[in-house]
């Protein structure tokens, strides 16, 4: 992984998460800001590409809409000087932003996709990367889900949302590995 | 739904996933098939939008390569005359097509969903047309699933990733509804 070519995207890592946490709604990967943070710390120590993404919905009655708390920034992901701020309005990081074609501008190949929730916008985000032909990880104890209940109402937990998540996104969309794996290429 | 308005997508529905099924690897919705018959027959009769969506994969070792027998559509769903034909090289049928910008000059809003698989092409395409602001219906007795383990060695059956889309699709990028749903919002 050539590391000039490589960019750490965080994704919607934002406080209308920790609201939910503060339900005690169940989620996995509980370790997973912190992953994120040394992530983001060894990309800042390397003076590598960094991009952050973050939802202002449109939708009403969300947690999400602008100006409102929960779609402030969780303070340890908080952008630094020269890092890249993308805001969205839906799910996938490419739409509705200049994303790729910055991407293409600045000769990214490599995507480390993090953040929350991993079966929405993080997943949603890393299926374009790969369609779009951008050489995509994701990383497993780096991303969250909460449980949910389908249409056909049947309850799935947090931990069988993220599961069946790395499931469809390893060898289809990107390589699925966690935290230590990445740092282990990154060398 | 205003019938002028709305497309059936049906997404690779190609021979490479009835050879899967000869080896009797387990699968979701085996009523999949006749289901996507009826819409078809309904679309046809009505004069409406059709649009097939077909993958050739540049993957080395895949049967859905150009020329091969997996690729070849199967035969129910043959596109007819003044039927749309995309034909696509990843899991989206958004990426590298024109089929948005035909979709806005058609004015096209409603996208009705069917195919293979599940949890991969239509869920994909589904996700993106969601986010494009496409108001979009899942069918879920229109799409199968097959079996998977992910890369944390956790095994998901057929149904389990079925039921997992639907949850994933429904009322996030999608309304998820049977065919027999459509049909009676079709009049």
């Amino acid at each position: 992984m050539d590391l000039s070519k490589t960019a750490l995207l965080i994704i919607d890592v934002q406080m209308a998460f920790v609201h939910r946490d503060d339900k005690n709604e169940p989620r996995s990967a509980p370790e997973a800001e912190e992953n994120i943070a040394r992530l983001l710390g060894i990309f800042r120590q390397g003076n590598l590409k960094i991009i952050h993404i973050h939802h202002h919905s449109r939708v009403a009655g969300s947690p999400f809409k602008a100006g409102l708390a929960g779609a402030a920034v969780q303070e340890f992901v908080t952008p630094a000087q020269g890092e890249t701020v993308y805001i969205k309005h839906v799910n996938s990081g490419f739409i509705g932003t200049t994303l790729e074609a910055d991407l293409r501008e600045h000769e990214i190949e490599h995507l480390i996709m993090c953040g929350a929730t991993a079966n929405h916008c993080v997943e949603t985000t890393t299926r374009m990367a790969g369609n779009l032909g951008f050489d995509t990880y994701f990383v497993s104890d780096g991303v969250w889900a909460y449980g949910a209940v389908g249409p056909d109402g049947k309850s799935h937990t947090a931990d069988e949302v993220h599961s069946m998540t790395l499931s469809n996104m390893h060898a289809e969309f990107a390589t699925v590995v966690t935290t230590q794996q990445i740092l282990a290429r990154m060398g």
